[in-house]
Order: C-alpha cells, then sequence, then structure tokens
C-alpha cells in the first residue's frame, strides 16, 4: 500500500451526530442520526472545493484508502479518489457517507433505538433519497463546506441529481454515472424480487432477527443473486463464464452447483451476507424504487431549472439495468431547461458495473469536466 | 365456448403407460413412465400428417380445446390450434404431451414411486430434454405415427431441434419459436437463482414436501417472480405499469405491495404455486439448462447436418431472454450444413411471451410454412 504514491493512505471512519430529530419525506420525525463519513484532502479557505462522492447500493464511508497498514483491501472508489486521480485529493476535500439507512455506521435499522435499548428493525423508518440528502446536508455544513460536487454511481447518481435539485446554491457542479433520474418498472420488479427473498426467509422474523441464532442469509442471499444478474451483462457474462461446468466436464445430475456461472453467483450470495444487512437491503432498495428526480416539480425539466450546477452524465454501452436511454432523458431535459451539461456514453463491456470498474475513461472525462468546472468558476484552488 | 367454430372442442387428456425401463441420458434407467397427452384431429393414412407440439417450462398436455362444457380456459395454444388455424386439424393430427419430470400427469417427482409407494420428490432422475424427447417418441410411435412435424416455442423449441436432430428419418419439418440451441449464461444464471430460492424454502424439505401440511410456496413463487421479468421487456413493463402505485397515487412508506408491477409479480407467484410443483421447477429448469443442440455433435453445423427437415425459425424483436442473435445462430448453423431453413423475426413488444400471444403473425407465417413443406412432400393429407 505504501508504495502507492496516489493513494490517500491509511484513513480513518469518523462519526457525526444529528441530535436533534428530522422531519422525514413520509412525515415521520427521526431521530438522534449518526452519520459514518471519511473525508481525504483539505477544505480551502473559501470552503468551496469540497466533493461531496454518493455510494451506491452496497457501498459505504470508505471510499478511499486504507483501514490500517495492514489493510489490503482499500475503498470502493480507490481508483477514482487521490493525488492526481480523477477526484484529486491534492486539490479537492472529498466528503464520503454511509447513507441513512444503511449498515456501515450511519444509524439504520440494526442501529439500537435509544428508546427500547433494542436494534430498531422494521421500527426503523421507511427513507428516501430525499432523506439522505438531508442528512448529507447536516454533515458537510457541520464540515463547513460552503459548495461543492456531487458525485455518484447508480444509486450515487441519484444523490447527486437530488443535491442539485434540493440545494442549488451549494451545489457547483453534479456528476451522475450509470444512474438515471427514476427507476424503471424493470428495475423496480429487480428490486421487489430481492425484498420478497428476503421477507420470506423463515429467519427474517419480520426483521427482529440481530439478537436470534439464525440470521435471514438466504434470502439475503438470494436478493444479491438476482442484483448480480443485472449488473453485468450478458456478453461479459458469456465471455466471463460461457456454459463451462465447475470443476470438471460435464453435468453432476444433481442440483448441486453445476456451472461456474452459478459458482460465482453462490460465491456473491455468500459473501455478500457477511457485509450486509437484510433490513438495510429493504430499507434502501425501497428508496430506490421510491426516486423520481422530476418528483414534486412534476417534470423533469422543472425540476432541473432550479439547478445551478454544472452537470456531467455519463452511461456505459453495455448497462441494461440503468440503461443509456436513461442518461440520455437526463440529457434532454437539462438541454430543455437550458442548463451547462455534458454527456458521455462510454463503450465498455462491463454492465452496470462499469462504473466501479472502468477508470481509465472516467478519469479523463471527470478530470477534464473538473478542470472546466473550475475555469467557469474562476476559483484558484 | 360453442360458438367457437375454430376450437377443436371438448378434449380429453388421455394416458399412456411405458412400463419398461428407459436409459436416461445420465446413465440411469427409469420407469415405468405414464405420458399424458391429448390429441386434435385425424391421422391420415400414410401416417404422416402429424404435429408434435412442444411445451414451454411451466406448460402441460392440454394444448387447445376446453375440459368440459363449463371450462372457460382453453389450452395453452387454443388460439393457434384448430379448424383453420396455424396448426390446422382439418389437415393436421395434433399432438400434445406433458414432458417427463413435469406436474400435469407425466411422471414427475411429484408422482408415486411405485417402489416405496410415496411421491418420488428428489429421488426422480435428473432429466434432459433428450430424455423426454425419448419418452414423446414411445408415444407417438403408440399412437401409429410415422412421420411428424415438431413445434414448440422457448423449451419447446429446444425439444424441436432434439427431435430433428436425434430423429431425422422422422421429423419432415421442425418449427423453432423464441428458442435457442442453448442457453446463455444469464439464462443459466436466472435459472439458479429460482432453483435457489425453492432449495432455501424453510418448507422444502429435502424434496419432501408433498405430505406435509406446508409447501415450499414461497421460494416457488419468488422463482416464478424471477421467470416473469425476463419473459416481458422492459419497455412492455413500462407501458403496462409504470411507476404507479397500487390503489393510491403516493407510496406506502412500508414494505407492502406499492406499485403496480409488484402486484402484478405478486399475483404470478402467488397463482403459480396453485398449479406448479416446485420439484418439477426444478428439475425442468434443470433440463433447459442443460440443453446444448451441439451437444455430443460438436457443433451445431455438425448437428444440424444430421437433420432431414425443413426448418422455420422465429424470434421477437423484443425478446431478451433468447434473443434474435440466437436464432441467428441457428439459422447460420442450418444454413452453412446445406438446410432448407426460413427464418423471420417478428416485430412485438410483448417479449418472450410473445410466443403465446402474438397470433396473428405467428399463424401466416407458419401457415405459409406448411404449405410450402406439404408442397415439397407432395403429399396429399
Amino acid at each position: 500500500m505504501e508504495k502507492d504514491t496516489r493513494s490517500v493512505g491509511i484513513v480513518e471512519t469518523k462519526f457525526f451526530k444529528i441530535y436533534e430529530q428530522i422531519e422525514l419525506e413520509s412525515g415521520i420525525t427521526f431521530g438522534p442520526i449518526t452519520v459514518a463519513y471519511e473525508t481525504y484532502g483539505k477544505l480551502n479557505s473559501a470552503k468551496d472545493n469540497a466533493i461531496l462522492l454518493l455510494h451506491a447500493l452496497t457501498g459505504d464511508a470508505h471510499a478511499a484508502g486504507y483501514h490500517s497498514e495492514e489493510d489490503k483491501k482499500p475503498g470502493w472508489w480507490d481508483d477514482m479518489v487521490g493525488p492526481g486521480k480523477a477526484f484529486d485529493t491534492n486539490k479537492y476535500f472529498v466528503i464520503a457517507s454511509n447513507m441513512l439507512g444503511g449498515c456501515s455506521g450511519t444509524t439504520g435499522p440494526c442501529s439500537i433505538n435509544p428508546d427500547t435499548g433494542k436494534p430498531y428493525g422494521l421500527s426503523f423508518p421507511v427513507i428516501t433519497i430525499g432523506d439522505t440528502v438531508k442528512v448529507q446536508k447536516r454533515l458537510v455544513e457541520h464540515l463547513g463546506v460552503k459548495k461543492l460536487i456531487a458525485a455518484g454511481g447508480s444509486m450515487g447518481g441519484m444523490q447527486a441529481l437530488e443535491w442539485a435539485i434540493e440545494h442549488p446554491d451549494m451545489v457547483s457542479a453534479c456528476i451522475v454515472i450509470a444512474s438515471t433520474g427514476r427507476l424503471t418498472a424493470q428495475g423496480i420488479a429487480f428490486n421487489a424480487v430481492g425484498r420478497n427473498a428476503i421477507l420470506s426467509d423463515p429467519y427474517f422474523n419480520n426483521g427482529n432477527y440481530y439478537l436470534e441464532p439464525k440470521q435471514p442469509e438466504q434470502g439475503l442471499a438470494i436478493a444479491r443473486m438476482v442484483g448480480h444478474i443485472t449488473y453485468l451483462c450478458e456478453d461479459a457474462m458469456h465471455k466471463k463464464f460461457g456454459r463451462r461446468f465447475q470443476e470438471k466436464d460435464k453435468p453432476n445430475f444433481d442440483f448441486n452447483i453445476d456451472f461456474e456461472v452459478e459458482s460465482y453467483l453462490e460465491h456473491q450470495g455468500r459473501t455478500f451476507v457477511g457485509r450486509f444487512d437484510a433490513n438495510s437491503y429493504l430499507y434502501i432498495t425501497k428508496a430506490v424504487d421510491y426516486f423520481d428526480a422530476a418528483g414534486k416539480y412534476g417534470s423533469l425539466e422543472k425540476a432541473f431549472s432550479r439547478t445551478n450546477a454544472k452537470f456531467l452524465i455519463m452511461s456505459f454501452t453495455s448497462d441494461w439495468l440503468f440503461p443509456t436511454e436513461q442518461s440520455k432523458e437526463l440529457v434532454k431535459a437539462l438541454t430543455k431547461s437550458g442548463k451547462d451539461v455534458s454527456f458521455c456514453e462510454i463503450e465498455s463491456p462491463c454492465g452496470h458495473d462499469a462504473f466501479l470498474l472502468e477508470f481509465d475513461t472516467q478519469t479523463k472525462i471527470i478530470k477534464s469536466f473538473l478542470a472546466k468546472e473550475r475555469g467557469l468558476h474562476e476559483q484558484p484552488l
């Protein structure tokens, strides 16, 4: 790790506590809330060089660097965040936080409800992308940030859009990768299947499984398997696994794992349950389903007419979960609202996962976008 | 029903019993086997006017007509089978049978094992598309058929291909709709998720649930939900459901059914468990995964070089489960083997399900193909 001069090095997850109650979109007031976050780089004196990185479905506050000298696995967007990287920590103050409802330090269904001394479980309120942005706003204000660039892939892109629409005076630029203004019916359907698998797991116990000997692992694993199929494209799967059998050259003629692709899915499901909470999966997929950038404004165009940000929209050719057409819808609405928008469809065989894999092209595009954005604002960093 | 002069009318499911043991592809010998089947129309004196209809994943022997005067729901391909229809019962002797491993009359995992007096459950042998064709061959021979036209959609198309390759002297024509020579890795992955949901259902009980008070309904329902997403295309889902909420205009803010698309999936899952067996779902999806038309011959071209049939291959523009490219692979290999093949990609918004919905275009194409086929054979029917 130390050999990598472009790493942010060893970082620490910090915690910020919001003591008062926050009004959620559902109408419920909720609090206190602890927010897990990390920062890389330094805030400038004008307090306007912040980049807020927004994670996807199962991400966390640990976007870059390592947690210890021994730590072998860097943060989820480490290739994109560091000195000289796309999100250049020599120039920017980069912030990443775990979303409300998550299970990696920020208050979520697995957190202890101070009123009962027990985990919230399903008594945790249903939250939205708007709610998590509200919480993030408290965090960045606490950090002294006056202006920021909001950036994220997939669900992170939804949060970036929400930031630009709801807090136009704080957001100077908005980077939306492999994302959409709203999920399709098919996207909702895939999430619904995942939630069904969790809700019907015999150990789900109406969400009160934290203190039980068994957890709804199988349901969560199935949800993850369905998800993984949608993150890869058929071409990538074909290249990666084809129709090869696992371990030998012929079928098992039983219901154990037969094909390599089954082994891959099983592995993805199994490892996921070790790092993610089934209740959080319910809450976060629901927030994704509910998100609609047009929302209360009636149309994307009207929503975007509120914004003051410069936009960068990126999509990937092989992403069939959040396909290019959905990015183009955003671009079209932004253009109609007279906003400054750059759009790039990146050629990639990696499917939706490309935003976590295709670093070179993303880096070039983001660097060039950010350089222009700095030029526009004419502020030395 | 009686008003429909193009209906085959009231039909009866019959049963044919194979007493001796059959050698399966796995090497296991298995028997006895009962085959549920229906026939419509009459076999001619040359015994060469048969059409064998091959059902898809969850189909059965009841392809056309009604089972009683009160019966409101006709067979699964009723719009295609009858006097003057695509499969014209005035001209052809149409046969449909439930596949081996199924749960609609043909011996499958829910059948009683005569050796134990109990349902087979998972002691039923894993079967292949080849095995079920072997069983069908016994049936058509029993019916006196010398030559036949094999026709089916989806998994039915796989069986039609298997018929043409393995029994070249019996198959004069082969109609393959919305199908493929082999499933993609993504197709296997979707099936694997469905099987996982069944296998991990708390009431699955290692397949021995038939005599228990509870059945693995939730697992089977989830498998069906995943399947249904792949049967529709995103455009069709969008048109059908969009992002509309169920019953009211705003979100529930809970984990009950929220969006119309969730309600649709839940309904599909719930009604499916009433008519299908979870073990059969395991066996049949496995047979689909294993199918590879190139199989033992090393290449599609070599496999097809054995055939004597005239082929009609049809695909649908919006089918992303068995997309047009897969049909084109078949066409290419058939052409290279010097075989007579007609191909048509039908414009349809109905996704994979189109073969069960788009009757007009299919009828025109099939009628024209069959008329030519009859011409070629120069046999009055």
